[in-house]
């Protein structure tokens, strides 16, 4: 008997059914049952976030590859027109340049007529959206298609605009994450909140670079260095998952499409491994770091002041208020004629990244042989596509250098959907490939160092440059892990480093990075750095720069008086006093909630009525929200700015001896810290 | 006359002295000086920091290989010792034990006469400082020699102890931060600067990790992810700058001693670059971490509970308390015991890591031809250092794991300076190496994808399993990174990022990470985690946790009274109230501020004296500081964590409408989370 009431109630205190009991072996298979129950709780217990993630991943992945997978077909039929039109130059001529016009301009009219914010890259809206600003609607899935579908036009344009996905995919995946954030709530019926999203749309970030590369460890590392100034470790691990996904999913789909044999790097290198470049080369790799980090200054001034003048120039100013998909099109008429293959175009077209990581020297194999300037490109001999008999090697790559180095500038007023990532990396590697190829010249036989010689291979200098340079006019370090993600090979570790540090050392103390340039010349707000040792903003106290004119309520405020504060100012909340006379800050009101709550309240001067003063409607039910956080007139500005950047904040009150004496947003902070960094001049 | 004016001023107005003038081109020379002048201004102001974050890097990297070099040629004495000692198998034994036992005692004996910390890792240490917890005298710089010491006599005893050096590295390097730290401040005279330190601090510890394996990627990222919970971007390049330093250093210096040609990863491997393994493998990939988190929870399971059974068994913690270099030698004694070789050691002796990442299949090699058991390691032929004939390679590895896990447990206990990260790496390579060894004998011919085949590669196996497990144990990401730059290949990036993701989910979801397991054990301060979607930790509120027992001052206290209070307690620092009635927070007074003021004050009843209360003192001098932040009681649980974390805060005081009501540290955020976390059983 006893066994049977042992059977019955089971070791988990659950009453047994006849037919359980009669089974073969009841209590093992409840004992499975029971494990798999637990299983299935512990995994939706840690789970939910992470599927979460997983599903952002496999679907950016998709969605990415659908678009390089387009991309490739549009591009493909463009070459195939181009080689059926007939010899006749101007056909030819129409077909190279009619071509990229028409998508440049379909791709701004379209994205433009949908959402005014699809130009551009979006990181640097993203950048001031995480550090806790709200812009209104820019993550908002209707802009979804206006992006997808004007990326892809902005891309299938080919090496003729030569712009990359990187910024606007970022976008997409992080509007993305809102929108299914979105869904989430909405399902499970969870109050929404505010930190939780923020993680989020880190690590969707994440995922957006990593899907574009298939670099997961990059992906990662760069967009927390170009998003946000502080990450928890915490969302490190997410965007690790996430990326993981997205970068595996993406490498699949390019094996199930029998484009790669297996899930391996992008642009695979071939570097010696046991002595890939000798000591006395480490200068030379900071050398071209120093020059890629000046190089990176040109750039940046250049194209932010050219920025402005086109913002600025009447003419041009007007065309891009009125007609963007003019202004594009002549954009993209004036890089595609010079990039017409029979004209200047000759020495430009058509240029590969992988090309420039080939470990061989052009300019070796080239000086003595002369080859003849080949017809078509030849898929054995990379450097044939950067070899022209008269000019040599170094023309070419010059000429490269000189005319992107415009091209790029012009192309990224083009208010279209594009990132402007990739073609910094190529310029970068061009730089690289040009001072490698000038060494292997120089050192024919390679750099002696304790006896045995090895020729330099000018594809490490590439790698370097490439990473060096787009590292500098980010003002990131990772680009030199995505140098190595990208080709598979880290036996350059250490060189490309110290090459991407030197030139982010120069880029970073002369010109703000391509984002927060972008940040400044569209007015973008943000909150600046306040710089290691700028040691005086800890003697800046927040009374010096608070924002004293608060318009505040009291509890014994009559309501005539509230009202009256309300229509003459539209804050959003307002701060709350115990009384009058104590001003003791108690909480906060919301506009919304105090004007519905006088709404709802028959007017004063009702006959029979009581309420008069604020305390009643507030104990009516309005209801008041706690000040959780609050400065003090002598908390330091270096205090006050740590705080903003890294709880994301929009606004604190100051109170001394529990009176609300002033508020500190954003904007005072940016006054303070311009007055630290360039103090105004005495008068 | 106009001409020689224009020619005094200068441009930069300065008077010229006549020699200047009858230069050639005093002009373009003073151009040039001021040029100069500029430059080096400019290097000053940007650098300091950074001179301080490379003197540190090379600093470390010339100790870190001074220590390499000891110990070789230590462990060469070793051996030379056995070889030559005769073939009396007593006088083998003795020399083979004796060795590493007087090593081991002397090592405990030592750093545990000059400093009772030097013990251990030092990293979990070090993470509750970062933490914002101050642990007297842990950084303090006499502790180091004992530490140097301690540290090299430990890796001198070899592969019998076989324990590693990361963590006492790390240790060091901080504590050498924190030194040239306070000597900086001392010579500049700046006041001194929490915050600054702590990112020097970081810094340090990403050039320990780097100075150690060469390696800058993960150096900084493996400290990062476990030191601190958030990081900030600026702390990030910092230590990628210092730590690029060291491993450049590090590098230079084998490569100046003859030992490496050039300066490039450690433990190189030569995998297929092309197909480097075939898409179904990734299946095994992720089994294989999946296998590595289970017996990482198994090892910090069995870890922990075996260091709790030492400290509270009568018999090893009276020895422990006593005599550690005896239970140094004792334990030492067993361990050398079992690597002797002639015994059982002959199956597990000098293993070393770059054996374990040869790419080709040792089963498959073995299999057929049986070669004979080696008398010698042959350098050519990797495999032979693991083989047996009768036992075959998968006997020996899974001896060499069966025996390591306790051996390594057994290690961990011993009160010396040592890193336990390489031993948990190598044995997780060890895991890897067998796994991949049983899928090359499974799939001899490789696994079919695409009509090609390409045999499995088990040291990719290897490198996963190293970084699984190693990752699991410490619960971080990085060590995928550290595997690359360990050697130099990056090609299994996506299969071993994700076997590490797999590893990490199950270590992280069922055991501490074996750093918080020895904070646990260690009884070390520290703030535990709010995991994810901990929801409800937004739902407790200040109020409910909060310490409301605080002592106060009031500014019109009698004298006699603030006395009382200050005899009573022994706080630090005491909230000072605007009156006894209001109850209005003003600041905090130093206890020892109050101390000095009150005795230099005449007592207040000697005659003629004006003295009484609390403010008298105030206005006297006393020095009163403000309060710069301060929670509400509504503050929820979460956002008080956040800002304890981000802020590495010790308490915050806690007001209600200007009142002080109570104060918050982290025993009372402890307390909370743990209550969150696992609720209190209702009674």
């Amino acid at each position: 008997m006893e066994e049977l009431v042992g059977l019955r109630e089971g070791s988990s205190g659950n009453p047994v059914t006849l037919q359980e009991l009669w089974g073969p072996c009841p209590r093992i298979r409840r004992r499975i049952g029971g494990g798999l129950e637990w299983l299935k709780q512990k995994l939706f217990r840690v789970g939910e976030d992470w599927y979460f993630l997983a599903t952002l991943g496999v679907l950016m992945a998709l969605i990415s590859y659908t678009m390089s997978f387009t991309v490739g077909r549009v591009v493909r039929a463009h070459k195939w027109l181009y080689r059926e039109i007939g010899d006749s130059h101007l056909l030819r001529y129409l077909s190279w340049t009619v071509y990229p016009m028409a998508l440049v301009s379909f791709s701004s009219g379209f994205s433009q007529s949908i959402t005014p914010f699809s130009g551009g890259s979006g990181i640097p809206e993203l950048k001031t959206i995480l550090s806790g600003v709200v812009l209104e609607d820019y993550l908002d899935i209707k802009n979804f298609g206006a992006k997808v579908v004007g990326l892809t036009c902005t891309l299938a344009s080919g090496s003729t605009i030569f712009l990359g996905k990187v910024g606007p995919f970022v976008h997409l995946c992080v509007m993305i994450a809102a929108y299914l954030g979105r869904v989430r709530t909405k399902t499970i019926g969870e109050s929404e909140n505010k930190s939780k999203q923020n993680e989020m749309l880190v690590a969707a970030a994440a995922v957006g670079v990593a899907t574009v590369f298939a670099a997961p460890f990059s992906g990662v590392l760069f967009s927390i260095e170009v998003m946000s100034s502080h990450f928890s470790v915490w969302d490190y691990w997410r965007g690790f998952f996430a990326a993981t996904c997205g970068a595996f999913m993406f490498r699949l789909l390019a094996v199930f499409n029998s484009e790669q044999e297996t899930i391996t790097s992008l642009f695979k290198t071939s570097f010696r491994v046991d002595v890939p470049f000798d000591l006395p080369e480490i200068f030379f790799f900071v050398a071209l770091g120093a020059i890629c980090g000046v190089l990176s200054c040109a750039y940046l001034f250049c194209q932010r002041n050219f920025l402005i003048f086109v913002k600025t120039n009447p003419l041009t100013s007007k065309l891009l208020a009125t007609s963007k998909p003019l202004y594009s099109a002549l954009a993209a008429l004036v890089l595609a004629s010079i990039t017409y293959p029979p004209g200047v175009g000759r020495f430009m077209a058509s240029r590969h990244l992988d090309t420039l990581f080939d470990n061989n020297s052009w300019a070796l194999i080239t000086r003595n042989s002369s080859p003849p300037w080949p017809a078509e490109p030849d898929p054995q001999n990379l450097w044939f596509e950067w070899y022209h008999p008269r000019f040599t090697i170094f023309g070419t790559l010059a000429f490269f250098l000189v005319m992107k180095f415009w091209m790029l500038i012009l192309a990224t007023t083009i208010p279209m959907p594009a990132g402007y990532f990739m073609p910094i990396f190529i310029f970068g590697a061009a730089v690289g490939r040009l001072i490698g190829e000038a060494l292997s010249v120089a050192f024919p036989e390679g750099i002696v160092a304790g006896g045995v010689t090895n020729p330099i291979m000018p594809g490490g200098y590439a790698l370097a440059g490439a990473a060096a340079f787009s590292g500098a006019v980010t003002h990131t370090v990772s680009t030199a892990l995505l140098a190595f993600e990208l080709t598979g090979q880290i036996v350059h570790a250490l060189p490309v480093l110290m090459a991407v540090l030197a030139a982010n050392a120069i880029a970073q103390s002369c010109q703000p990075s391509f984002y927060d340039g972008t940040i400044i010349v569209k007015k973008l707000p943000y909150l600046p750095w306040i710089r290691g040792r700028k040691i005086s903003s800890h003697r800046v106290i927040v009374e010096h720069f608070m924002n004293c004119s608060i318009t505040t309520l009291a509890k014994d405020m009559p309501l005539e008086e509230v009202v009256k504060v309300i229509t003459s100012t539209d804050k959003a909340e307002y701060p709350l006093e115990e009384s009058t006379e104590s001003q003791i800050l108690v909480g906060t009101v919301r506009r919304a909630h105090l004007l519905q709550a006088l709404q709802a309240e028959p007017p004063s001067w009702a006959p029979g009525h009581q309420v008069h003063y604020l305390q009643d409607i507030l104990a009516g039910g309005c209801p008041m929200e706690p000040v959780t956080l609050q400065l003090s007139p002598e908390t330091s500005l270096h205090e006050a700015h740590n705080l903003f950047e890294l709880l994301n904040l929009q606004s604190l009150f100051v109170t001394s001896r529990g009176r609300a004496v002033g508020t500190v947003s954003w904007v005072e902070l940016k006054k303070a810290i311009s007055n630290v960094t360039n103090p105004p001049a005495p008068k």
